[in-house]
């Protein structure tokens, strides 16, 4: 099978430079395309950018041309890396004229005809893409990835919905530095020896985005899911992988072993399709009551799996359950899950 | 006023230390016993002591001499910073010959007669102190400090309870290194870039310890408080402080304003007691978004200061209120709460 | 005796800040004006200020006026705390206009006619003082701080080069990010679980100034001192206080003993003075081979002392003496180390 | 070719563990005996270990018994991971016995008739083995590695002392937890915001091996190369990777470039060889002045890769040169080097 077009929008930053490391060998697609600053257009990849990963840049972008980021890009998907402000605008625009792109920004998460999609959970909300080309008379789409703090807790509780159903979740969050970027992202001198209770707008999003995820496909869009979700999202002196403390209300009484064995079977109907990004599961329960820990779990499946433990009754809630789990905030929660989205799609014949 | 004597028993390790470097200049207290395991008894503090803290040593115990653990220490009042293990014998030992001993050790906290105090929450409790003498014909008694945890969440609940009622909490902990001591405590290899989500029996004295101290004083003991408590305990890497983020289920349905003036005003009737170790408030809570932190709020008033901030309405629970708050381990919950309790009873007249 | 008036320019940054609370209570000095950016100008410092320390803006600063960076201010000593490219320009102009200029910007530090006081180490080189007023021509003058990097090292120095001489010094050292400031200076996804071992022109500094401040006092400027000094500048994950390992080859041969008697005796004729910001010794000398830390040493006589330890004969220099030494470069390094200078001028009658 | 039965002598902590791993798919060993303590004997490795590792426990030894440390392993190499004084008594017997046994402890490496061996930099010093041999009449051996701070110093001065010639060396350590052990190893409270300016031992060891890998081999045995090596070792707050801060004074007058050249052609005759567990290059030399730091530069080449930065002419020292290095002390530095030395030692014929 011949290679699919890439490009990626913004590849000369942080996120851009993770999409250019992890498509280095990818079995469907090739990077043909690299879209960076006015200061960088012109100039080499290895030129325009400074790299930041602690892995060497791939020697295939080095003297790939750094372009602007405009429509006549020699490829298909685009993988936008680009910072909120910049994907607002750009963004629909290479959709109109034809690209099917992929966002890390939060621009276009809530928009009626935009599906906000985790494979693993929600894969039947893709029927959104027809929608919104339609509506909009656009070739292509915009498909925004989920925040990183929303992904581990969504795909946590899906297992949960299904089978026993939801009334309520609470959740606190100890957020890693990566997710707050360089520019400046977190201070040193802020998170030594300490723990930030604070992180603009980021509540407001993991509540919001969770019950657009987990909500039910109507003809017009998503009715979000009608269960409670409130949190406080901390920033902890951790580089990568998120921890989320969670207390969920339950529609049945369950046991931990029951909620346990819907985690770990769960697969969203996804281990069948054979995506090359897929993990070989998207759920891991530890029964070893000091894990998961971020930096010994963050990593496991390449950071595609979630992982939990701790699972335990809680007897403050009404059928009440609690667990800690982490989700590795820059691979699926970011760059990774974005080339799965589009693995998907590409399965699902909506790329080609 | 001539001092009350005073000994701090286990006066070597890091907890005895700090009761040593926090009595130096006590108005009312005078130290004159220290206690130490076999290996150092006849030893002076000096030589039998391998210092820990930041500060120095203070001159005036150097030359004291280490004593055994054992009735016929010239004092009236002991601190004590014994392990669990030989606090479980030695303290009631220690009451029934005479002294008031205040402890830092989980092993009576829950006994029937036993009040479990923080001053500035239920100083009521202390008639239960008359009521163990009786019962178990002591001269002296035992009054247990709460654990370190516990302190915080009950002294911003008890404004909570008395003006709006609880219904249920929920109380996720960030919790500092210096809790666990230093046999080994938290090893550095295990907390560098990470969080561990376990702390062995901690979520347990946390719910029953929160119950009793927040319970009603009836004619046997105290009934425990009606409302559930649940919680997730963790271990950040961070020296002293521990953070809270706290969800509250209220009777009433109020505003952020009303909880926030609650809290601000609330004194425990403490305040015009004049105990030299109180603080000028007890609780304080920011407005700033960003606070509290445990490295800028630990140290409020010297450690005995509880931080609250980001209160906020919550809407997933019923009259849902949540908040973070920050109180420090080792001085409000442990050592300086010591020392306030122990001011509140000579104050009360239980010792003279 | 009625206070004399100063001001801090650039008071709203953290070294202007910190300039703010330790002139909180100055019994000599007196905060009367205080300059801002033009954003700032005309508000209240309360207004102005983004407050970043962890102790509070002092009460006596909120409602000060922040002024613009100009002649006119009624002050007789201004305090700088500007970025190096605005102090260039400012600071000249200010002195000229009759001000006691003392500033931690390093743009004027290797003129001739400037002195680079460390007040302990070489207080004859105030005469320069008068030299750079006649030469220039101003009413005032400027004194700028030494790097607080070269501080511990030539406060540690000076004893040995009076007593047994230096022939040339390798120095490598482990800095805190206090040093980098906020702008955004060390990112914390860079420092955790890293050393960097690069500090741009720190290196040349610390080499010139060293040589500069232990130099010898000449008609027309300071002759440096001829012994070569080499380092290697590094930073760690330490929030204050910088840690340097100094290999030193002497001129005579000498046991640690004298050198450490060398130390602990050393006060630069300082002692006797007076100063109200001068501690009661310069150098702590440790015998515990465990010190100095930085988290356990840096406060040390609230950071004006700088700490020595691991004092040994080196094998492989002629003459070879090697240490580690902490010094708070905060305190001492900088804002503190400034007042302490001013004091010494005013003692010695150049400001009146 | 049939595999090489080898054995990991105290498989079950830390140090065995990582042995474990990196045995797990070796194209020439495979593992066959593992041995723990006495309480562990007779469970199977599953049972018998707390695994500490961030990777998973590789399948293949989960069911292997624990054996007890003695003659009767069917096996003809032997990883030791023992503790010293385990080391010192049962690796002598067993090298007796006929095993090649290959060490982490320090306990035998100044013995004149041992190599103490890095591949890459004294291969030569093999020949002792029939030495060791004859004059104690063992049908095996002992091999023990370096230190592991002293491996990156060896490794980097080889290259000098081959080309240029060296006078002394003197070298700051900033050293990483993981060398320390967890038996407690660094307890966090201590390290954090914090550098330790003392590790017992460490510089008398870096001091002697240096000199001995670096001799010259005689009749009888390794006459020490004749520079001196002066150290002052430090921890920080770092997981793996030591990084070491070297000034050198060399017998020739060279530029940066000649040294960066003879460091990156350095191959000390061993890539020629084929070890499966070599690197493509022992030292890689950065331009960037930024680099190497111990979180991006310590797996290059899977931790084999002694990685240089910073290499700058010196003017303090005759024929000054001075750099920064990083290795990594859990690979280069210990089990990996292990690994390496033996597969040199069968490829030279002396195990079969």
């Amino acid at each position: 099978m011949e290679k699919i077009k890439v490009g990626i929008l913004g590849a000369t930053g942080a996120v851009g430079q993770r999409f250019a490391v992890l498509l280095a060998d990818h079995p469907w697609f090739e990077v043909t395309a690299l879209t960076g600053s006015d200061r960088t257009v012109g100039q080499t990849y290895a030129e325009g950018c400074r790299w930041v990963l602690p892995v060497e840049m791939p020697d295939y972008v080095r003297n790939l041309a750094v372009l602007p980021t405009e429509p006549g890009m020699d490829a298909q998907i685009l993988f936008s890396a680009l910072p909120a402000d910049n994907a607002r605008e750009a963004e629909p625009r290479l959709a109109e004229a034809g690209y099917a792109v992929f966002s890390n920004a939060s621009s276009h998460r809530m928009w009626p005809d935009v599906p906000l999609l985790i494979p693993e959970v929600n894969h039947e909300h893709i029927a959104l893409v027809e929608v919104q080309r339609k509506q909009r008379g656009w070739k292509g789409f915009v498909v925004p990835l989920p925040n990183c703090t929303t992904t581990g807790l969504a795909v946590t509780l899906k297992p949960l919905l299904d089978r026993f159903g939801v009334r309520f979740v609470l959740m606190t969050s100890m957020q890693a530095m990566s997710g707050a970027g360089r520019s400046p992202g977190v201070i040193g001198l802020d998170i030594l020896d300490n723990v930030i209770p604070f992180i603009p707008k980021e509540e407001e999003k993991v509540q919001r985005e969770t019950q657009k995820i987990l909500g039910t496909l109507g003809e017009c869009g998503v009715a979000p899911a009608q269960f409670a979700v409130s949190c406080t999202c901390t920033r902890v002196n951790v580089l990568d992988g998120h921890t989320e403390s969670v207390f969920a209300s339950l529609d049945a009484d369950v046991t931990e072993a029951e909620v346990a064995a819907a985690m770990r079977d769960y697969d969203g109907g996804l281990c069948a399709l054979g995506l090359p990004t897929a993990p070989p599961r998207f759920i891991h329960v530890h029964d070893d009551p000091y894990r998961p820990q971020p930096r010994l779990d963050r990593d496991m499946n390449n950071g595609m799996t979630t992982v939990v433990g701790r699972l335990r009754k809680d007897a403050a809630l009404p059928n009440g359950m609690k667990y800690v789990l982490v989700s590795h905030n820059t691979k699926m929660g970011a760059a990774r899950g974005a080339v799965l989205t589009a693995e998907l799609l590409v399965k699902q014949g909506l790329i080609n």
